[in-house]
């Protein structure tokens, strides 16, 4: 195996894939990447056993081939060799890889590609199309919500429904949820599954806000497939049945409050700066023309603080989980915020105002009152 | 006690002075700072017994006094307040801060001033006057070649050193050596001590490139204070005595190599990444027109590059730990270097060629070629 490239190039593509390279790994062969050639192309691929990321580049091949690298080691070397083009060459006799690159020449022990996991075949028996700012938001504003511990794997995941024209992102701890939906004239197929948060999250990393070219997402047998030009994610699908998450989105409530986004995730923040190291609960006061959030925490102190507000219904006082609201907070791009409550003890409701297109809900328990 | 002031401001104050706060503490009130009126001023003071910072700021103030507040607790509130101005005031009865600003209000319980050490008094036997950027220059180019262990204390410290016309930085490990040197026609009082590297480290954070003020350096007893306009650095001397530092530095040699110093860093450190987990050794062989550096770690591969250099004298085979070459090409800003040697088992000594002024000299011994 031979080939050449600008070493721009292969780094970015090495970046990419490494993304699915496990942390920590019983499996050695886990560590690498598989780099082999697919006509005037270089294919890298890594993979966790759960996701696996595959990159094409263009190289110039001068014999084809494949070997496989420890990946942070090979992406290193390529980040720190001078911007110049990078000659690689396979000595399979002697499980060698030589790099050349300028004046500087590396001589590396290679693992074997034949030890190298095969991505699963998929055959795309569903498939839509998404358009990538779209996608980034709705991850943006959805995974943030799945639970953190694995007692639950369902729960880990984010659910992807397509229903009718209606393709939902939907994320819940059981103590929140948060939906994100749009509709889209091409989207005929009806799909439920749970797509876990890794794949989601790396995925994301990849997706320009202005990026033309739409993810094909495709879905074949128990793994759902993200393509992108030269680029693909294969995940395997989360088992389980994810919540009837309909029934837990109130349908009506009795007071409703609008109030600047930015102004109350501040003072969020600053009510849960209070608590330290535990976790924060804010009181919110909620009457007239504005709010009260509260906090206390016997050893340290006490802080309150007033926003103004336009205020609908009752008044009514309701505590919560101050990282609960900062969560949400962060990830909307609203200018404004309506929160909607039934009582102190249901839960409430929060949307943005005047969003950046789709529907979004996040649906969040209250804690009981100190 | 009571006083109004800019966010910002006492932001600022908090900063600095929040440099001198143990991480870890058994004392409880070292945890703190320490915030007292001081006329139209705030002072404020933070210390973990060695190193004390004191800081003052303008403020208005209401009525007299003082209070300790925790932290980073308290700089994490003053970042998180909105851009106005904070009112502060101490119900010392009742062992309480109020702190406001805009509508939030954090009411938090203090520790007591009385309980707070004192910093040392300083009455200034001896007295220098240092350009901030020469100072800053100094502490860079030597503090990274200090001992990291603690069995000899005397190493963990930097050697401030005034003879004559000259004002000297030495540090050491016992296997490498940087000394910076600066000639000023003000240094006319001897002295040789001994100043931690934490403090030289968090003052040079704060000393500007540009900064027209000088430092003023003052010895008294066993402390050094280096004071800036409103911020003193008042730190415990080390005691025992530095190693005779000229000894060790050669004072002829057989081969000298100029080359570039980005170049050297570079391939230095493309030859460092194959060892990966353990300590780096880097084989140099001159000869001709050019260096050539290599690497090799058995279960990894091997690494070799050319460097083209100016060479005067004998031909040379050498080998250095590559950490201890990689620290001081990373500190020099000057274009090219000059590597001066007197065989493969004498102390190689690094000069920056064109550099900032001021002497620069870097002593660093090889390690035995494998």
């Amino acid at each position: 195996m031979k080939f050449t490239c600008p070493r721009e190039t292969f780094l970015q593509g090495l970046q990419i894939v490494q993304r699915a390279v496990p942390g920590k790994t019983t499996l050695p062969i886990l560590s690498g990447i598989l780099l082999e050639t697919a006509q005037d192309r270089l294919r890298l691929v890594a993979t966790d056993l759960e996701l696996g990321i595959e990159c094409f580049i263009p190289v110039q091949v001068g014999e084809a081939g494949s070997t496989v690298l420890e990946a942070r080691f090979l992406t290193d070397i390529v980040r720190k060799l001078p911007e110049l083009a990078i000659d690689f060459r396979v000595d399979a006799a002697r499980g060698q890889v030589e790099i050349r690159s300028g004046t500087a020449r590396y001589t590396l022990h290679a693992m074997a590609p034949a030890d190298f996991p095969t991505l699963p075949e998929t055959d795309g028996e569903k498939m839509w199309d998404v358009d990538q700012r779209t996608l980034r938001r709705m991850i943006r504003e959805t995974s943030f919500a799945v639970a953190a511990d694995e007692t639950r794997p369902f729960l880990t995941g984010v659910l992807w429904e397509v229903t009718g024209e209606q393709v939902r992102l939907v994320a819940t701890d059981t103590s929140r949820l948060a939906l994100a939906e749009v509709t889209s004239a091409n989207q005929v197929q009806q799909a439920q599954v749970i797509i876990p948060t890794k794949c989601l999250a790396e995925l994301s990393r990849l997706l320009e806000p202005g990026g033309e070219t739409p993810v094909r997402v495709t879905l074949s047998g128990n793994h759902v497939v993200f393509s992108l030009p030269e680029i693909r994610f294969i995940s395997r699908l989360i088992e389980g049945q994810f919540p009837s998450y309909q029934q837990v989105i109130p349908r009506s409530f009795k007071t409703k409050v609008e109030l600047d986004r930015e102004a109350f995730l501040g003072a969020a923040e600053r009510a849960a700066l209070l608590a330290r190291d535990g976790p924060s609960i804010v009181k919110a006061n909620i009457g007239g023309e504005s709010v009260g959030l509260s906090a206390y925490v016997p050893e340290v102190g006490q802080s309150e603080e007033r926003l103004s507000a336009t205020i609908t219904g009752d008044d009514c006082e309701i505590a919560f989980n101050t990282r609960f609201l900062i969560d949400v907070l962060r990830v909307l791009d609203s200018e404004r915020v309506t929160v909607e409550l039934t009582g102190r003890h249901s839960p409430g409701v929060i949307r943005p105002l005047d969003g950046d297109g789709g529907q979004y809900v996040y649906v969040v328990m209250p804690v009981m009152l100190r």
